[in-house]
């Protein structure tokens, strides 16, 4: 009989952010006990509360020694992963050896830089797995979450937004949208979902989009076809501010396919701000 | 036998801007002498360089009255339209009578705006011509506009950013984006072409979005499917100032389908910056 797959020792690769620490409890609180990897400069100390090793940016063979003397088998990665700048990295021997592996991350889209990064683990005879799969309790539900339900005027502009990030996948682009009675205000790319919605209320606010009090509604989507165990979207507390900010009726999110950080802040901060939260059928 | 349609009496409804200035001067030049409606609080008051009339927004019997009295035949819409506020209108009896046909105008898109606006027009009997049927002068050309060429790769992201313009199409949102190394930087909707050149420049200069020296291309495009005659995308010399700031590699356009404002000053603008412009096959 093949070992159970969750009892594999697990690492996770910590981004940036406090995500991937929730992640970790997760998974600690299910009787999974991860390694950490920090990244210097990226990892939020607090990584330190499990068993853990640091390295710089470009230490790849100081990490995949690291993960071999404890016998990982399962790798999540996990937070914000910036594209590191040439300059920056400290190449180690093991990054060397790799070196033409390596090469291709600095070219295309961020979903191919993970992509690219989770192919060097797989040849490296890891199995990359998805930070819904040690924590699925973070995925997105069907149905409302928090107190307020959306209007049906709401549900249409969750359809449109729904309809435009499906059109969008093949490019490699954004996973949020912002559309109110209808009409697209704002497509997020490289600018990331927070500043989208910072955007939003600056229209708002100077007039260039008017509507009568809350409008519009957040969506967010993975790209169709996208490796969920990679750089699945995810939301927070902060989008519900920044939500509130752009002045929005709520936020409709992919069910399963989308994690939300910190869920308990995030369906209060949703309920206070007056916004509704919606899990649809992606 | 009929009419010539260029001795049609023409009438131009400025929008803000200088453009529909550069609209009627060049109608004008071509020998078919345009009046001008100027709408108060939007137009450049040098339209009364030309025979004209002033309307407040909402004015509409006024307006027809004063092109029914010219026996104007065609109307070109041209310039900056922006989405009324209510409050802001002073309808008068025309307006009122023609409530039914003007209240849908205040939802949905731009695009949808100006389609309702032409629709008014039409059914008032008069024909809805484009800038470019009484000006096509200052259309983009195909090829090389401006002293420099661009590069292959510059060419490979004006291709993913047609492609992408081509999937939004639907959706009735941008009509511009900002491709470099293939990847997509930022997409436009209802910010405007110039909000999404300063996110670009922002974005590099938090090193947010890293490249070396100047990369990336905008790419504009009409919607397809989208009537020409109305809101036809349009640059000039301050969409090379803000492709500078975004240190852009330079800037592809629909040939035959975008207008460039004041020609002369765009091209040495962009000649200036280091810049290629080019016009693409759509």
């Amino acid at each position: 009989m093949s070992e159970r797959s969750d009892a594999r020792p697990l690492a996770i690769l910590c981004g940036g952010g406090e995500f991937p620490l929730e992640v970790a409890r997760a998974a600690r609180a299910s009787g999974r006990e991860p390694f950490i990897v920090g990244v210097v400069g990226s990892s939020d100390p607090a990584i330190e509360a499990f068993a853990h090793v640091w390295v710089h940016m470009g230490q790849v063979g100081k990490m995949f020694g690291a993960l071999k003397e404890r016998a990982v088998a399962d790798v999540a990665i996990v937070g914000v992963m910036t594209r590191p700048e040439f300059a920056d990295l400290r190449f180690d021997w093991g990054a060397l050896k790799r070196a033409p592996e390596l090469a291709p991350l600095f070219r295309g889209g961020d979903n191919r830089l993970l992509v690219g990064v989770a192919g060097i683990f797989e040849r490296e005879g890891f199995r990359v797995v998805g930070a819904h799969e040690i924590a699925p309790q973070l995925l997105a539900p069907m149905g409302p979450i928090g107190a307020r339900a959306a209007s049906s005027g709401a549900e249409a502009d969750a359809r449109v937004g729904a309809a435009l990030l499906a059109a969008l996948s093949p490019f490699d682009a954004g996973q949020g949208v912002v559309v109110a009675n209808t009409r697209v205000i704002a497509i997020e790319a490289a600018e990331g979902t927070d500043a989208m919605l910072a955007r939003v209320a600056k229209l708002r606010a100077a007039r260039r989009v008017r509507f009568q009090g809350l409008a519009g509604v957040l969506v967010k989507a993975p790209k169709r076809g996208q490796d969920l165990r990679l750089d699945m979207p995810t939301v927070g507390p902060r989008t519900i501010e920044a939500a509130r900010s752009a002045q929005l009726q709520g936020v409709a999110l992919a069910a399963g396919r989308v994690l939300i950080a910190d869920r308990q802040a995030f369906s209060r901060a949703a309920d206070e701000a007056g916004l509704f939260v919606v899990g649809f059928a992606p």
